[in-house]
């Protein structure tokens, strides 16, 4: 009984009997619709050959720093959980020791979203009925070793299974988008397209800037060593990815910082940037620029902007050097999108040609700068909670703090932004039940009526992600 | 049954059954208690000639940025709303066809603030008993222009009807009140009072600024073009509004920013100002030292002095340029009342002749700032839930962050800040509910006791604003 | 029946009957648990005589500036309740007519946490069974007086009946623990030990640092006018300290900047300060630095170290100057701990012998930084809410901020920080109710079973204090 691992039908909801009887309803109306996934870091490799994912370790820990860096911060050494050194150093290689370490601090997700995702995936997807702890642990990595071999757990029959309507993937601008190449060829229909992410090539402070630009010269046949080559080649990355059926483009920036240089100035910086030679300041001031550019480009292109932004990236030295980076270092800052936006906005903000969706991670700008803006220019909407937000209460925060500025109509519906495949209906499941929850609570305290709540929840699960990530 | 409009009676208290009878308890010893306007925009002609409101689009829309900012936050023109254009060019003109417009579009207001005070205004004072959308709309718009002409609807029947004890307006100094004094004459014994807000007299960054002050030298008989002419002068029309009833100022800023400057320096930014010349530091300081200089006023001549701060206005340029201030484009701002209100706190705040009233639309720093500075200082006190915040949420965010620290006697109850007259009773019932619900809340987990519920509400809802706001 | 003062047994759970049933139980489970007090602010002299408490305005009003700065905010001098001026100018001496003066203002404490505690305090350990107001006064301070004088009302008696485990002070390093020397050959075994608090030792900003490093070199018997003396007189008053129980060291900053100075520049600053010469800069130079050079030590003794930032001392220069410090004048800044504590994190946050807990008052930090902070390094733990968070709304806020991303196991529990004795079980008391609520919560939703909560209830209230302060 106590060790049997149970999905609560009704998890989630207010457990209050008339918010609970309303929230079911709702999500019965949404919990069956399919999954829409505009933007995530799934490896579209996995759909080419459709090889069976290894083993639990391999698929579930090594990958995800949502769940090492939790063990890491109770003083369980990266090393213990498979992580590779850098400099190729000693790491574990025994998958059932590393799932044994990950069972037996188990206890420490409790109340955490990624603890809600794995039981859900584990339940769900790989038909486990056991909670996993230092007992079970064994038992459950050959039952889910044994469950990945099955035909219906390669990635292809997953998609299907999991009812994806369209995934787009997270793809840089000199990337020749081959396997996505392969995947339309062969004749499997599932859509995954591509989103043109050009951070590598914008971010001059990037040690490997200069190898990105030869890249993107190559890849475009445009010479991208002047500046104007530079935009030239960019733009024409733009058109094969549209070709290719992305209709994004994201943008991870450390802070929203947008500004028009002229074009000397512009040229300026990049020329010094091509000889090595950046001052931090001169950085900021052209991946301001950049970011006007993008929007200059998507008023053109018609392709939908996003703007992740205000995340400290590596902060661990320590980890960066050793291990490199996305190992759950990056932590988040206050950001400004009033004045670094204004920029932006002032000069494309009122374009409707232009859909530049906004994510942050700074919850006190939610009620105080996003959802004012958002309620006012018409080219700009907010994205939903994003990272540590995806989350029970992180979602119910976005919400409360958001829709009576913006309505739910300035939002654009859930986002996944995930890199663990199989644990993409845990996480629309999550934010299904919660925006079923929420407007469940709006129904029942008489603020909307119970029809309109109908229409919300399939809004927020599938027409606003739908609409404004532009797939037909 | 689907299209009828129902104003639940229970509406916004917690549908939890033991909080939700405490709430209706609670409500009900407030419901019909006079309304106490202290702060608002309304405009006092409406009462001078006491004509009919024409039509619900001149009424309820083209005034409204709350309501229209939502509309073009979606792609509604500007001008398909009937908001005219400063240069005169072409917007709508049929009030009709404006109307349906936004009938279309009333869906975006779901579980918003603007859409419950439309909702409570249509059913409550237009008498309207269906929901507005793209069907009804006509039928609605007719139906409202219909009882707009009837006597019971005339502005000052309205104010009677809605039981309203008195109404403060926001005047500038240069005004002569005429609307007042009219008022006054006419025999009508609707209280409705003039508040004191040189913000335009004190802006020098104001294109208009010398215009303004000739026009204060011009009102006051004073030669307000020295500095120690511009002090007295603004003396002199204190008095003047006090005499006419004004018991309070108001101080619109970019940041809450004090600094007691010499007479000497003010007297030099205040002479470059004079001769157009204005660098932005010497604006922020003489700003930042007129607050002190009005805070003094205050200590002298009792009136109750309150500060709206943290707003970035016209942020969209093109709007700004377009169609002028006011039309939706002001976003808040990160504010610091910590170190910027120190000189004036220091100067002023043990002084109980002062009652400084602070607002805020930058939620982070209710419990971090501004409740431990009013449950210290004597003489400041914390304004309610302000513009954005002026809802469900909003307002239970706001007690739940500032009672703990500041009690509930260090806030000065509700204020309705609306230059749209007829959504008055809307707002204050919406704002009775939820210190009804917050109230009952705490009695059902017997953090206080029913009868100290009962005697709060009203303090909130009736005797804080009044003794605040010095009205007798 | 309206004047009784009831507590409720269910006081503080939710309301709705399912939480409530479930939070009831998780409550029953720590309720007896006995007290760990691991950080505070507790005179050890009370224990050395256990001497009986002379009155309640002795006890519980002068001393408590959480209580007597509401008054103060509502207009009662602080010469009415007893503080004493610096300069020896005249304060009220009539205890009875203070405690007259609090009765009649006790209202301003509705729904305020210190109204909590004050309420169970007189219930529980002074067995008042009236409500405190006007009329009662006199009664309860004649009963409370009496109860005083009870041989069970003693220091000593009390923090036996408490059920006290372990009740750590806060020391300056040139303190000699005296009291803690005399407690322990008192043969008396309540378990009471200091915690090293150097600020004054750190603070060169502070006219009397010079003093206080005179008292370090006579304490210590190393000459500390040297920078290198000076760094060895910590470390011996550390070792000290440790010798006498302690297992913690305490820092409280206005930011939590860190900086490794090398020591030449570390030894300038401190000459120029021991020649009375500092600049500000200087200041937050060496004090950053010293917060490194104290983690430095905490990795090599062992010693848990905490650092209280973010706090704007002293912000009332009148009271400041009138009264001194701790007056009820501190008020929260904005902090920033990504950046300010990166070099300390950098250098020290991978070491598993360092145990760093982090307090703040800045709720917009929790999600944003902190959570993602201890969810990361090793070496990183969140300490509970503090100061005005410390409260019944503040805790909840703070584990539905933090939870999701750094789970409960990178927080310590409940730390009281109190100077109130006679609080203690209350603050405790209330704690454990937040905590069983929040997890009822938790439980009633389906995000943890029953059998988790119940471990977890006893974790915060029990296992995660002992286990982070190093109590065996």
């Amino acid at each position: 009984m106590k060790d049997n691992l149970n999905l609560h039908q009704d998890r989630y909801f207010s457990s209050n009997p008339k918010e609970k009887k309303i929230a079911q309803h709702l999500y019965s109306k949404v919990k069956n619709l399919p999954l829409i996934c505009p933007h995530g870091h799934v490896n579209p490799e996995l759909f080419v050959e459709n090889m069976p994912f290894p083993d639990p370790t391999e698929l579930l820990v090594i990958p995800d720093h949502y769940l090492f860096r939790m063990l890491y911060s109770q003083g369980v050494p990266m090393e213990s959980m498979g992580i590779p050194p850098l400099d190729g150093s000693e790491t574990e290689k025994d998958h059932r020791r590393i799932w044994q370490v990950v069972a037996d601090h188990f206890y420490l997700f409790r109340g955490t979203p990624t603890g809600m995702w794995l039981k859900h995936e584990m339940h769900d997807v790989f038909e486990i009925k056991k909670k996993l702890n230092s007992d079970t642990a064994m038992e459950i990595y050959d039952r889910i070793c044994e469950n990945l071999r099955k035909q219906e757990n390669h990635p292809r029959e997953m998609f299907e299974r999991f009812n994806i309507e369209i995934l787009s993937t997270t793809d840089s601008p000199e990337d020749t988008l081959e396997a996505h190449q392969k995947i339309r060829k062969s004749g499997w229909n599932g859509k995954i397209i591509p989103a043109f992410r050009p951070d590598s090539s914008i971010d001059i402070l990037n040690r490997n800037w200069k190898k990105t630009i030869d890249k993107l010269s190559e890849v475009s046949g445009i010479d991208c060593s002047t500046y104007r080559g530079y935009i030239e080649g960019l733009e024409k990355r733009r058109a094969f990815f549209k070709e290719m059926g992305a209709t994004t483009t994201d943008h991870g920036v450390h802070s929203p910082y947008t500004v028009a240089l002229g074009k000397t100035e512009a040229e300026r910086i990049f020329n010094k940037a091509q000889k090595g030679k950046i001052l931090l300041d001169d950085a900021k001031q052209f991946i301001g620029h950049m970011l006007m550019e993008m929007a200059r480009m998507s008023v053109e292109d018609g392709m939908t902007m996003q703007i992740h932004a205000g995340v400290y990236r590596n902060h661990n030295k320590k980890i960066m050097d050793r291990f490199g980076p996305d190992m759950g270092c990056d932590i988040p800052i206050a950001t400004n999108f009033v004045n670094n936006l204004k920029p932006l906005l002032n000069r494309y903000g009122n374009d409707r040609n232009l859909n530049l969706i906004i994510f942050t991670i700074d919850e006190s700008t939610y009620s105080r700068e996003l959802a004012p803006l958002a309620g006012h220019y018409p080219a700009m909407k907010l994205g939903p909670a994003w990272w540590f937000n995806d989350s029970r209460e992180g979602m119910l925060r976005f919400r409360r703090l958001t829709t009576e500025t913006a309505g739910i109509y300035n939002t654009v519906g859930f986002i996944d932004d995930t890199r663990a495949f199989p644990s993409i209906p845990a996480r629309h499941d999550l934010a299904r039940r919660i925006d079923a929850r929420y407007l469940a609570e709006l129904v029942a305290e008489n603020v909307i009526d119970p029809n309109e709540a109908e229409e919300m929840v399939i809004d927020l699960a599938y027409r606003l992600p739908k609409k404004n990530y532009k797939f037909k």
